[in-house]
């Protein structure tokens, strides 16, 4: 049973941008626009093993994103969760997946593809509008 | 001397939303799609007291917002800093003149007028692309 309300499930399947939320080893947090895809129980983010994102959430697996509606500007969803896995992509083929999802033009492989990783989060809560 | 770049300025002076990242009491994050505006110095949001976003900043005052171009997707600014101050609102004025910059209709004081309050937030450092 998925907490996702079935009323805003569509923030998440249309490639929309998500602003992820992560803490900084000094208990800050941090806020990033980024690609992500839903497969109905799960996001999926691509970063590299160079990023500050990266090593925020290896360090603080909790996690929140938020993505509004740029049709209807006050309607948006919050999803809360954690990143319960952090699986490598060295051939980037989940990049590629997200490139293809947000119509963007690639060229081959991208040059930081063996540092390639997915976040995957695992939704706990949400809130919305 | 301001930590934001000018090159990015207009990404606060046009009347976007703001997702605004905050710590709840748990240490996780929550994200926020939010009005704000930018004077040069500070950023200025709105909220109420009763808010858990209020909670979350009155208790840990480091916050993150990432704005981004819609016209240019892949062009942000994300701006760290703290709330250094937490204004009462109680005529809902600071409420209204955001109202005003983001086109929403009002029609007199908006109910939760008492509880307004302003959250001022002094940047520290930024990201950008």
């Amino acid at each position: 049973m998925s907490v996702i309300p079935s009323s805003h499930e569509d923030l998440l399947t249309r490639p929309l941008f998500a602003h992820l939320s992560t803490i900084r080893s000094d208990g800050g947090p941090q806020s990033n626009p980024m690609w992500f895809a839903w497969d109905g129980a799960h996001l999926r983010l691509t970063t590299t093993t160079t990023r500050r994102k990266h090593q925020n959430v290896a360090g603080h697996p909790q996690v929140a994103v938020s993505v509004n509606d740029p049709d209807r500007p006050y309607r948006y969803l919050e999803v809360r969760g954690s990143v319960i896995r952090i699986d490598p992509d060295p051939e980037a083929t989940f990049f590629a997946e997200l490139a293809a999802r947000y119509s963007f033009p690639m060229d081959g492989q991208p040059g930081d593809a063996p540092d390639r990783v997915v976040l995957v989060v695992e939704p706990r809560s949400v809130s919305y509008q």
